[in-house]
């Protein structure tokens, strides 16, 4: 049996989660993600528990159980003046930190300076605040995907999954992309997905950011899709953390956030007969 | 000779020092301190190094010298969903924090709970950070005048001026205000601001709150006066931090920043004949 017919759809059920990263950013990251969680067509996220916001953000989890919501497993911090480090002290996992205790900006400088057994420890913290916050759990992804750097950071990954009986957003196609390794992955017994939906900056420059979306949506296959969004408004504070990154920038959340609380998404979805899934309904058939 | 004559003024000079208090604390309180810096009357502000927005301020701080910059040294954070720390690991200073790892909220909590001992050691650390991060701090101050609770603890903060070789804010007025200890308080040797003139909750409720100010300054004294300022714009970032909170909330900030960047503002400077000094004066005639 596929996961479709797992999850009780038929065998070439177009199946998707349309998925809000980078929640507790910021306010305005936390309020667009709440919004379209409520009123659009997103239907899971997950929280960046290093950032300033996250503890709004999981006052709304503990409040709003009936959302789907994980824990963005956060190990870089790619913003030029906004910054953030572990949730552990500097001091106990100090291969993860730049000379002024904040991640660094590129995985590159994660892969060359990490520790494994700090990086195990830190994501487990981050995972136990989340917890100890009330919020439960669904499932756990990765920042930037800088966990994907090598196979041994992977498996940590994998691993901090297995601690807490959490499924873990895999992708080879996005291991394609931040891989700095020659090493072999390894898949087995994991689920993963099928193909990423994620806005592209060529379209985005082109302003042809929306019909990068609908495009995506119409050409959707059967299998396990996820569309990651990264909704905010487009304002001070977005505008102050984006700053000189236009890529995941201030006007690309908004968009973000206008189409996947738009009519015309949700159209869109139901032409396309596409089944909206949870990482709930998969850590239940796990 | 008195302050004045110290600094080379008439012994019955109206001195003022206007400052912004709570850099750091977002990017919309840092964009409007700066921009009151650069174009306002504002002639001074401090950082709280334990806020999000520290790092911004601090690259500010750095590249821009030539303004009067302190540390305003912070043991509690009154905000609802906007939460924050101390910048030692929790596990050095558990006495400061909830169960949660934040500063406690209220002044009472600090003063039952927090020890000396990481007092002292937290905010050592609170202005060490910022010389890392480049900052030359012309002078030290306290949010929400917590360090005043106790003799004790207003002790420290005396010390820790000297440890630095920092002026601290002194004031007798904020002192009556916060003090949660009927013991003396000792004033030996150290430089004591005259009068504060901060933003009134009664008069902004009945939309005085500029004629306050107006009225302030007016009537100033000759003597050291301190302006207490929290410039911020009125947009999304500041309505969440301080939400539920009118009091110092984000239209108060902005109407901070409006008057002390307007021209009516540095008329009734000139009409008053009053005189702009610094803490780097201060420091430097100590």
């Amino acid at each position: 049996m596929n996961l479709a017919q797992k999850l009780g759809y038929a065998e070439d059920a177009k199946l998707l989660i349309i998925h809000a990263d980078d929640a507790g950013l910021s306010h305005s990251e936390n309020q667009a993600t709440i919004q379209a969680l409520q009123n659009g067509s997103m239907n899971s996220y997950s929280i960046m528990m290093p950032c300033p916001w996250s503890y709004e953000m999981c006052l709304f989890a503990k409040n709003n159980p009936q959302f789907d919501g994980g824990v963005h497993l956060t190990l870089t911090c790619e913003w030029e003046t906004y910054k953030f480090g572990p949730v552990l002290p500097v001091s106990e996992v100090p291969s993860l930190v730049d000379e002024n205790g904040h991640f660094y900006r590129k995985r590159l400088d994660f892969k060359n300076n990490a520790k494994p057994d700090e990086v195990k420890k830190e994501l487990i913290a981050q995972v136990e605040k989340a917890i100890h916050l009330g919020v439960q759990p669904t499932h756990l992804d990765a920042h930037m995907y800088s966990i994907g750097v090598t196979p041994e950071f992977f498996n940590i990954y994998k691993e901090v999954g297995k601690i807490f009986n959490l499924p873990v957003f895999i992708t080879k196609e996005f291991l394609e992309e931040v891989r700095l390794s020659d090493e072999e992955y390894d898949f087995e017994d994991i689920v993963v997905a099928d193909k990423i939906i994620i806005g592209n900056f060529a379209d985005f420059e082109k302003g042809e950011f929306i019909n990068h979306y609908e495009k995506a949506l119409d050409n959707i296959k059967p299998g396990f899709n996820i569309c990651l969004l990264h909704p905010a408004f487009d304002e001070f504070e977005m505008q102050g953390i984006t700053i000189n990154h236009p890529n995941f920038g201030a006007e690309w959340r908004q968009l973000d956030f206008d189409y996947f609380t738009s009519e015309a998404c949700k159209l869109k979805l139901q032409e396309n007969n596409i089944q909206l899934i949870t990482w709930r309904d998969i850590k239940e058939i796990k």
